[in-house]
């Protein structure tokens, strides 16, 4: 498996030429478009291959762990009742007099929108509590303490992140944000920036494949129906735009962000981290949905 | 004239009872369905019937304060390259990744996205600076020295003007706002806060309606150009998405505001300035349009 | 008035090298992109220049005389209940299962969709007998008995026509059209295919100028609410995306056609016939706006 | 097992009270929505429960089997390269000028507009070769030979398909439909109104489970790539609007028609047929839904 690794990291390494890194942010557009990483946790050992020590920051991917904490600290039918779960966008139209309120089912928890939303579901008596409480348990869910906001992306997201206000005060206006808008974005802004490696992508990737147990412990971390209603979010609109696209290539359920990492499993078995940082015009990495796609293929991954 | 005037309001009188008075405040809430009144400026006198004399907050026809002030200070082509003049709203997808900007020929003075723009274009060596200018312009077309800032409709306007937050943040991500965007909407949300009454509005459209020369002065206050640019835009999108509807009833150039007024003209020969606070679905004042609607097919005003 | 018509186009014939000739059918791309003409009526006399006898297909119009005709017919409430007079466009999604109904408000007549609708509403027993009425009203209004379809452009644009055809089923099936599609399409495209010059529009522009009387009999072949009435859907709607600008540049009620043509009229006073082929991006004669731009501005023709 | 079906049955059976049986035409709207029947096959043996011989017309379930044959005669990425595959539809604007083509990304198999498309892309030689084809494979996917197309359904759907018209001459004009458009609307029409009960469903779900291969003769029927292409498709889009919900409620390829039937399979495992007529506002079975549920959540059959 190990040597496999390091193999299909090889044989994609050329497509690390394609696309994009992301430049909407200075820290974003330092990456180094060269460096490639992978991270495979299984229940019978743990393989790796290229930069997989590599830090960048877990940017949307977090998304993830707003909808499992809030599903935790509400339940998941009461997010449901808070945000939809459709891939299927609907346009806003920002130029009529009518008070066009967004409707819930039109945001999704994958997208930001849904996202920022999701966040505030977050069980907190303030905002400071609000991060605290997604920091500690990014940090349990990856098993890796010392994990950190990077705080130099946090402060370039806030200074530039206009879109995300944008959307956070229409969430505000159509009642669907009840505290205060800049606060929040704040918790959005700083969990966005949180440094992580491929391997804490495989350990969060593992505890989802492993319906919420964890591996070593055994203990059940998240509800198991929880770890199924995330993976099944995750695959009906996890990569963006390219949903439909990456389940007809990989068939896994993933997550992915444009720091340049994914987040992915099998569930039942394994867990995946992917870091490079080239996207395509979607916002995911291309060498690693390659690379997922390969190992999805020669280790008949796919869930379908 | 001053008799037919009379008839005409209480021929309208009924329609009061039809449509709402805006909620989305609590001082607009507060305003009194039952009145209604018209003044009409010409060349050769003045004529007024109803509660001319009712103070109530200016709102969306600012916005042709916005565009003439604008285009005084930079030039018409230079507003047309800043903001478009089309109807024709495209939707705005709040859910994708990729960075749908927003795009200039899809806002328009005359809707609040637009006219936010334009507010900025207003030229100010600060937000303070832009508010007296708007302020003291708005003095001068109306010939009115003591117009003044409703302040509890601003601060009402200030703490809910959650989608004109959303509206100015994505003008802000997509270059279309330079500034402190807080600062701008202070100036917008104060702007669309001053009192006027029937008359202040009627000598505002008796302006435009002389081609920009002061009626007793005879003075070129602004350009004859100006006059009919904002004529022409105020007839394809005055009136909302009633605009085209209203063409065909009353053939008048014209804007509404959700306070309830109307100012409207006959160029060449006369400026109309409307008071009834019940709305339509569109935010058109309706005793106010059927008003308009007797005067101009009983003295023949249609432009068309 | 002669000389400055003529001085007016020479000084116009350089943008007849801008834009594009349209070529979605051969016939229209076999057009002369040089060929440049006006023929302004007034009731004082008629002037034209350059190739003002030169004959070109009405194309979009014509859509000006199913709304005439359809008024004439049925009233003007009764066609404003059943197609809209709004520029803005509504989206519509293609993609989902829900019965998504156009609405009636959605659609407009001087846009495809609305002018299929509107030439439901022109009464005749059959579909013959609607084109031969349409015909004939067309040879009234323009005083030109001889007007004929071009055979060869109607059967290319039946052969081609798909998104027409799609349009046209979209009502069917909101039960917007009421008899067969296909034999209705017949007449549309027949009609879009009737060969004009110059001449005829300015004379169906003076018949709207003159509030529906005819110029030499003084007879009132439209209601004089009629010609208001088209002058207003024209203004706010008849330049396609582009009545918005059309109004703050030349300030007058005008349909133009992707064959070239652009009727225009000043109320009152005038009717004006353009041929330009060559059009802009939104299907808008360049040369011939540029012409009309200049009239206006030199004989200050503006409306407002 | 049996005695398990039987029981969620009878506990689904109060929902069959809920929502609507489909009536846009009047064949649909005579089913009996007290109808519920449920197979379900697996390679160890059959088991059923209430109506599941009763026979209705496939719909929208056919879309699964064009799509399955698309990709045999043609490969997958070719339809893929002609069809998109995210949820994601795009808004189509009726009513603007420029020849806003339809785009390949923009439609997706799985609703009508796509299916139209997807369905030309059978291989034949002639539209009634494609209909044989058509008709022969789904006999063969089923092991029923007797399949026959409702004729009284056909003729319906073909008298009032003005939608899928609409759809289809828009595909036409994007050059997304080569051959003529009403010869393959017969086509489409008539493998809506073939006729299967949910026996032949769950044999057709348990070849896609199967991945690809014949339960009894153990033949690889269709490529086991082709089987896992279906499957993602039909998670992330095969439920129409509603395919996220189903995802986080259900978690299993599935793909539903308005006349009730539901197909659904657990890969490697299971196939299932559904019956119950009466829809929510999506156009899923209620009760099918229903008693999805429950058996997956009782046998722990979520693919996430």
């Amino acid at each position: 498996m190990q040597e496999r690794l390091e193999q299909i990291l090889e044989e994609c390494r050329k497509y690390t030429w394609e696309g994009e890194v992301a430049d909407y942010i200075p820290e974003l557009a330092k990456a180094n478009r060269e460096e490639i990483g992978i991270y495979v946790a299984t229940d019978h050992g743990e393989f790796f291959a290229g930069d997989w020590e590599k830090q960048f920051t877990i940017q949307s991917i977090v998304k993830t762990i707003f909808l499992m904490l809030a599903a935790q600290d509400n339940g998941i039918q009461y997010v449901k009742d808070h945000v939809g779960v459709e891939a299927t966008g609907k346009p806003f139209n920002a130029i009529d007099y009518a008070e066009h309120k967004l409707l819930r089912e039109h945001i999704n928890p994958m997208v930001n929108i849904g996202a920022i939303a999701v966040c505030e579901l977050v069980k907190a008596s303030s905002n400071d509590e609000r991060l605290e409480r997604l920091l500690n348990y990014t940090r349990d869910i990856t098993g890796n303490p010392k994990l950190e906001v990077d705080h130099a992306v946090y402060l370039s997201e806030k200074r530039t992140g206009h879109k995300n206000r944008a959307l956070a005060y229409l969430l505000k206006n159509s009642g669907m944000i009840v505290g205060d808008v800049e606060e929040l974005l704040d918790v959005y802004f700083a969990m966005c920036s949180v440094k992580v490696n491929c391997q804490d992508l495989a350990k969060m990737g593992m505890l989802l494949a492993n319906h919420g147990k964890g591996v070593k412990s055994g203990r059940q971390i998240i509800p198991k129906a929880d770890a199924r209603f995330i993976n099944a979010v995750l695959t009906t609109s996890g990569m963006y735009d390219g949903s439909g696209e990456f389940a007809t290539r990989v068939g896994l359920p993933a997550k992915s962000g444009v720091g340049g990492g994914i987040m992915a499993n099998k569930p039942g078995s394994m867990g995946i981290g992917i870091y490079s940082p080239a996207l395509d015009r979607k916002g995911n990495s291309i060498a690693g949905i390659k690379m997922l796609e390969k190992l999805s293929r020669e280790m008949d991954l796919s869930i379908f």
